[in-house]
């Protein structure tokens, strides 16, 4: 028995979200998604590490905020990042004192959390849980490629590390019923409603520059997957979104789906693509095939899907993470760059 | 709320289990509960990398074998490394296809897999799923403080960590009731019953070469949430077993403990003291204050405790993972090491 379709007896609902970025994301085509932007990516800390951690608690304080919660509300913390053993969640999430399980999914973190997060709640054991993932374009640079200070070039194919931090409360219960809506906007019900666990592809890309190439195998498979067990078509979706493919990616993972004749359409979207913008902010150099990084995705559903399903403008959201697996070690030491794909269904209630 | 002890509804079954290690784990006290060791730490790979995710593949296969298990069979995979975004686990598992979601718990990743895994399968939505995890000497010494090369001394407050590597298959249903029982003596039914996922927990240690001290704290803390939680005492457990403390580690936990009035007394062995025996391989300075890593805590159980529970020798076990928080960016930066401790209770049926 391989990866299949979890339906949840009850909704999972996001109980509330929270995006967080830098001016570099506020200037992009998604900036007013955004809860809060600073113009610094250090955050006020002294280094960019530290920095990263301080982003990933301001997402978190964000979140509770909206929901009215006390982080000692929280039962369990499902938080990772890409930072050498996951320490900007480690930090960020010290002071709060609540039970923590750590996650490494690379960029689909996110999605992982989610994932897993929605079927603790849905096991009845929990009934809130905290989900937040970061990532940092300083703190990425050195742990996987170099240091910015070697002022390296890079080649079209790579993409751009999204600093930021994205954070998703999960619940057992629409906040509504808590009567603690502040914000009549959010307070819709959207529900995670089914998670796809993905496996790791590896279709033997070994370019650190071109990530996209090595998750669209794997944004493909868990694509093909889902609607092959559900029986469901891509037009039951308003939007299906992959995680951090960018422009190289999508077109890979389109040629891929196609091959096993899925067309998403239209309604397929990139957070890569989506959030610094399509092709018009590629002239300094700074954007080349998208964005990436744990928090791309995050930040894209916490600030924008969010704001669509508190809007009405959509109602069915495939959420799928991407994340390449990869370290500079087996970079260096040969080994290809293996993908994986999480997906979530979630729904306006 | 804050940290729960979650009591499933039916027991979730160990259905297997193997330990890795090589022959300094196997000249050790606990040698002949080893599946499988190797005079070569780096498993007939070129690299000490390569070599730990051949060890842990080489662990999940044993345990597979066991079960009389195919891989195909696993629903999904949860499993973590020390190594720099968990490539151990990543490129172990690649070739199995299997639905994969990365953890990082340090040295509780083994813990950290029990407990959620234990609730994945307690939610009903998975019946048979494997946990793994894998340390190296080699790998974590130039992943957390310096190359090998370097031929750097340590204080006798550090920790050797054990290159080897624990899987454990966990599944809704015992073994016996499958048939496929091939090994009588480990056919007694022993399950996961109780889990309880920890909180993060500093007392200030910045010192990398003491992660006994940096742990203590986060196992003191939960162990007492356990027993105050639950009203149980200590007597009820056979053994109370902490992962890896080491000797310093063990003395600051049964202070903090005896300082909040709780003695575990002889039932608590600490995993990292058991596997390399106590004091009397510290002569050659290759022991120094006990064994460490995430297999530590994981060959403990896989082999040892195990057969204990085989052999019918104990019939409740709690098993406390401790990890210590921390990255060479997060130690050289001046940050302190948090600690954290997950813990399952693991019971004969």
């Amino acid at each position: 028995m391989t990866a299949k379709v979890i339906k949840f007896r009850s909704p999972v609902y996001i109980f509330s979200s929270a995006a967080v970025g830098t001016d570099k994301e506020k200037n992009g085509p998604l900036g007013e998604y955004f809860d809060i932007t600073s113009p610094d990516a250090k955050f006020g800390c002294d280094t960019f590490e530290k920095g990263e951690s301080e982003m990933l608690r301001v997402a978190v304080n964000a979140a509770l905020k909206k929901a009215s919660l006390h982080e000692k509300e929280l039962e369990l913390f499902l938080a990772g990042d890409l930072m050498n053993q996951c320490t900007a969640s480690t930090f960020a999430l010290l002071d709060y004192g609540i039970p923590f399980a750590g996650l490494y999914g690379a960029c689909s973190t996110m999605a992982e959390a989610l994932a897993l997060g929605s079927i603790l709640i849905d096991s009845s054991h929990f009934s809130l849980i905290g989900t937040a993932v970061s990532s940092n374009f300083c703190t990425a640079e050195r742990q996987f490629r170099v240091p910015l200070e070697y002022g390296s070039r890079k080649p079209p194919t790579a993409q751009w590390t999204v600093t930021g931090a994205g954070a998703v409360i999960l619940s057992n219960k629409p906040r509504d019923l808590r009567g603690t809506d502040i914000n009549k906007k959010e307070a819709n019900s959207v529900a995670v409603v089914e998670a796809l666990i993905g496996r790791m592809v590896d279709l033997g890309i070994t370019d650190a520059a071109n990530m996209g190439a090595a998750m669209a195998p794997a944004a493909a498979d868990t694509i093909l997957r889902y609607f092959r067990e559900t029986g469901r078509t891509p037009d039951e979706f308003d939007i299906i979104a992959t995680g951090d493919l960018g422009e190289e990616g999508v077109k890979l993972c389109r040629d891929l789906l196609a091959g096993e004749g899925l067309d998403l359409g239209s309604r397929h979207k990139d957070c890569g693509v989506l959030i610094y913008g399509e092709g018009n902010s590629n002239k300094n150099g700074e954007r080349m095939s998208g964005g990436s990084g744990c928090a791309c995705s995050a930040v894209v559903l916490a600030g924008y899907f969010a704001r669509l399903f508190a809007n009405q403008k959509i109602k069915r959201l495939l959420f799928v993470g991407t994340g390449a697996m990869m370290s500079p070690q087996s970079v260096m030491q040969g080994l290809s760059i293996p993908g994986i794909a999480h997906a979530v269904t979630i729904e306006a209630m």
